[in-house]
């Protein structure tokens, strides 16, 4: 297949097909591949998507399911299918995605799929709903391939192909003993490779990474981005080996936090969904604005504490909304810097230190080639050096306050175990807000009104 | 092993270790996973390193330098060491990785290099450092497993088997023709399966997705996750398979991508290195904050325009500063969420339509309800309904300013091929700043000064 991705014609070619029959339909479905109908679900209404489950084979049905945004609800199109197609749908998916489609739905909902079920299935996807779905428990996949520390080339061999026939891919093969315990890894090409007498135990590899089953989705992404892994297995408290999590769920989890850590430090709440309505996003958005609006409060009582000064030299006003606005952009800047860093790797104390020290340099610079640009502008526009002077000392501190709090409060706060993204720009800026009015209008009290 | 993070303990293990004997060192080294060790060369200096280098294995070594960040100069350690040892490490290196790392040289140290390897492995890197970084041809390895499409069971695996002495891993065995055109994957299971009289043309599964040499890495990662994909194949314009990109090669792509997005979105230059030093934080920083001077003049002007109102109602002053101050958070806000979506997926006309709509309908009530808490202060705080009025009005009127550029500008820059994070709060800041004064100054003339 040519590697493209679907765009408004395909969009339209679907939707031109969705007025036909069905066996037309079906013949313009089978030009995409699963992950492209997926897309297209995002772009139709939910009675279409249905039709086309329904006319789609379930094998690729299952795909398109497990391929669908979190957010366009592929549970809601699940549980609208006539329970037959239903069970063969969620038969054919993988446990791990079976158990995210059905989670987002209400308990009655699930209940009612999972009684359809075979035995196995339903207790298989039971259990995975049991596990916090933002921990490896979460994520993991029962469905694995092992062999017995103990097995031979043949058994190893036979074995493997009757787990494999289960599974589209498997990437590492699980080394356990008699009681499922983890022992280590072997590849395929060992195994080929061996004579026939050689066992699994003289030519595994011992010592594997793994993660327990309750550990955090964020950490196991570290993990297997830290070790370039593919697949990390996952363990009891008795060390059984109990599934294995794959690269391609990782990439999604990447995703999720990299919008979360955005959100956050822009004053959105991170379980805004982005395509929400504008309710959800009021809700999301509205309590950070409130906050805003008390700093806010904060930053005008400083501005009403030297009402003289706005009527003696009105220009002054203007200059300090320059001078707070730099602020708030250099802030956000060093805010942005430090806190992707912190999320990329931890910084050791002496690292903190410096990075806070860069910051003060950078904000010094920054606000003293700003500081002469708008106190130039002042001497030449206003005829006046010493307000000159004033915008000048007033961008240069306000640019430093920029920078020590845009990175001092995230590395602060990674100290205090708290998440350095909730630093947002809200709460940094108030502190820039708050500086740049009170340098602005104490200086032009002091150098320019009582001179 | 355990799966662990290095924390400081284990940085003062090996600290301590350096200040003893070699065979002491290399005892400490041998607990740690080449990743590990290549963590914790963030925090040593450069002779350290070399020092670790020396002592480790040259097959740690070169996995250590292939897990050590780009940020963190890799290339630079590599060609301090002496030349016989360089060349064992460069020798264990994959392909792709040792290009990466070389490619950071200066051109005489890149010949230095490559004069030393054998001709093979030097040419195989010339060749890679033809590709631009950021494209498929940048990525991909050329080292991969590939059976003709002609060959039998037999000759299949025994070609595997030669293929893979070489690669750690393999994922997916490529089927080619005699002229190494693509044809197509085959899994091993299918291989073993296999009747010793079957052909590879018989099991294996064509229409394979693949990428050019040229494709930007950003469009290989989002069909790697579009996809699912563990691996995927490059191919040149006569469709010759000529490597293989890698999930985890990916990851780091991904990583990078997002780590720009959030940079741009706040108004720092994409190419600032994170633990960069003053100097190229201000080169990164300096021309955006410039630009944010000159849209603070344009506010700063907005206010001028009213000096009149500003004397005889002081308390507008304070006011407005808060007026402005939400609608920049609320369009960071809107903003946020647009970037975010428009880089998870493209959205159709229509989509693109309904979030403006969304994000007008948000800032109206968030403008509303933040408008009556600042009403009504001003109601009882400075006795006067009318400036009430003036404030809930200028709230309301410039959260939907925010609301409609946050998420309209980004969405009118994909629309021309501008990269919608380009829209940086910098740029998005001066439309509510403007709208901000300008509506409270000129509410508060027409509705407090001349009545």
């Amino acid at each position: 297949m040519q590697s493209f991705e679907v765009d408004k014609k395909d969009f339209l070619r679907i939707k031109t097909a969705l007025e036909g029959d069905d066996a037309e339909l079906e013949l313009v479905l089978k030009e995409y591949h699963p992950s492209e109908i997926a897309i297209l679900f995002e772009k139709l209404e939910p009675e279409e998507r249905e039709r086309i489950i329904n006319i789609l084979p379930s094998d690729l049905g299952s795909e398109v399911i497990a391929e669908m945004d979190e957010e366009h609800r592929p549970g809601e199109l699940l549980i609208n299918l006539d329970p037959e197609k239903r069970s063969e749908i969620v038969e054919e998916l993988d446990y791990d995605d079976a158990t995210d489609i059905i989670s987002q739905l209400e308990e009655h909902e699930q209940r009612e799929i999972l009684e359809d079920l075979d035995h196995e299935d339903a207790s298989n996807i039971r259990h995975l709903l049991s596990y916090d779905e933002n921990t490896a428990g979460g994520l993991m996949n029962p469905q694995l391939l092992c062999v017995n520390v103990n097995s031979n080339k043949k058994e190893a061999l036979d074995e493997i192909i009757r787990q494999s026939e289960e599974m589209e891919e498997f990437y590492t093969i699980y080394v356990v003993d008699e009681y499922d315990v983890l022992k280590g890894v072997v590849s395929i090409k060992d195994i080929i490779k061996a004579h026939a007498d050689v066992k699994i135990k003289d030519i595994y590899k011992d010592d594997p990474i793994f993660v327990k089953a309750d550990l955090d989705q964020e950490e196991v992404a570290k993990l297997i981005s830290q070790y370039n892994l593919t697949t990390i297995p996952v363990v009891d408290d008795e060390m059984r080996l109990i599934g294995r999590i794959t690269v391609d769920d990782i990439i999604d989890v990447m995703e999720q936090e990299n919008t979360e850590d955005l959100l956050k430090i822009s004053g959105v709440s991170e379980d805004e969904e982005l395509s929400g309505n504008w309710l959800e996003a009021v809700k999301s958005r509205l309590p950070w604005l409130i906050i805003n609006l008390a700093t806010g409060f904060l930053a005008a009582g400083v501005v009403r504490h030297f009402p003289t000064v706005q009527v003696a030299i009105p220009a002054i006003v203007a200059y300090m909304t320059i001078v707070t606005g730099m602020g708030g952009n250099a802030a956000t800047q060093a805010l942005a810097v430090t806190v992707r860093r912190i999320s990329l790797s931890d910084l050791t104390d002496n690292q903190a230190y410096r990075t806070v020290l860069k910051e003060f340099s950078v904000g010094m610079i920054n606000g003293a080639v700003n500081g002469i640009i708008v106190g130039a502008f002042a001497l030449f526009y206003d005829g006046s050096a010493m307000m000159g002077l004033v915008l000048f000392l007033a961008m240069t501190g306000n640019l430093i306050v920029a920078g020590l709090t845009g990175a001092g409060i995230p590395l602060i706060l990674k100290r205090l175990g708290i998440d350095p993204a909730v630093a947002s720009s809200i709460i940094i800026t108030t502190f820039t807000d708050c500086a740049g009015f009170w340098l602005s209008l104490w200086l032009a009290t002091n150098l320019l009104l009582h001179h």
